[in-house]
């Protein structure tokens, strides 16, 4: 959002379950405050109370539960309330919001790997949001093994989007891509199968590489 | 939906609260089956289990819960639900299908008196729904003094949609009228002031006059 007038900058990660998103967004938030910065950390779907009541209507109940348009209007609805409640508020106060999936993994869930039409998908984010992006992506891009060992060991009890067969992270992991190569200024991809020291370090290299005036006066020590 | 091929036929009750919509759906509703046709009764918001689910986001909890658009993408998320699985199929079945509100609501309560920009509520409309409109919408029409009366003296529990103002009242009803003018073909517009009984017949009438293939067996009885 280079025409966003509010101080904050969005940032959001995104990626395969078990890419690290959360631990990444953690740290990234952790290094931020401890270096001056004011952050929102959030998560999608959900992240405001009203968001967070309709992401139980969508992680909960059998998988066929919603058919995708259904599904794809719950997430609007959620990432609407999620903008307007919590991420725009934060940034107009200066904030970094940093945001564990938005709409880069609607596109990818619904559309690259659920069938949907993806100028539907645009469509229905214009309705919703208007030209609202973040202004960077992080694209943690984990090989789909490695991605199905880390889901495994997880025990979330929220199976609806993780119980998904290794064709369809296939699908996944080739949807989020695509979107980093239609969208490069905005999204970079990191390599997720690295040890966790030198995904933060390279998140922060990402960040000053396509916010240099944000991140001017940052120091170079690790994060 | 004159290029619907299923069987059954889809009409809705719509007017401001107090109009009669869900006396005059179970009256009509009865009056068919008496004379052989099978019917499916519903009401939107909800419907259907998933959309019920989503009506109880909508209706409960302060009145400013969610912004107009998150409103419309949760009625829309709810009515698409509604539509794919209750109503699409009762009509394949043969069933008609009576409808206690549906997508003209929407347009008045979102758009005509809460602003949002009727254009766009067309485009969710289209994503969510496709071309989906009812055979016959019967437009309850009350003077809105009568309306305030009726609802003072209900006890729903569900005041989310109840209490608004007298001027509020007046911007639905003209809201209404306008789409009963803008689709005299399909909207018909009742004067809801009148007795129960002179209601039904003149909804009967109206059936007759719109769907004359579809009720050319009916007998003249009184509902």
């Amino acid at each position: 959002m280079a025409d966003r007038n509010a101080p904050g900058r969005f940032i959001t990660f995104e990626g395969i379950d078990g890419a690290g998103k959360s631990t990444q967004g953690r740290r990234l938030a952790r290094w931020l405050e401890q270096h001056g910065v004011s952050v929102c950390l959030t998560r999608e779907p959900g992240g405001s109370p009203g968001a967070e009541q309709i992401r139980n209507l969508l992680v909960t109940g059998p998988a066929e539960r919603w058919d995708p348009w259904c599904e794809a209007l719950l997430l609007y609805a959620a990432r609407r309330d999620h903008w307007i409640r919590l991420i725009e508020p934060a940034l107009a106060r200066g904030q970094w919001v940093i945001c564990d999936r938005f709409a880069d993994s609607t596109f990818v869930y619904q559309g690259s790997a659920g069938g949907m039409c993806m100028a539907m998908l645009q469509r229905l984010h214009d309705l919703a949001l208007g030209p609202v992006r973040p202004d960077v992506t992080v694209l943690l891009d984990l090989p789909v093994p490695r991605g199905l060992e880390r889901v495994r060991d997880r025990a979330t009890g929220e199976d609806r989007f993780e119980n998904r067969a290794r064709d369809y992270l296939d699908r996944l992991r080739k949807g989020f891509l695509d979107r980093a190569r239609a969208e490069p200024d905005r999204i970079a991809v990191i390599d997720a199968s690295a040890a966790p020291g030198e995904i933060a370090h390279a998140v922060l290299d990402e960040l000053r590489a396509r916010l240099p005036r944000d991140t001017a006066s940052w120091p170079t020590t690790a994060p």
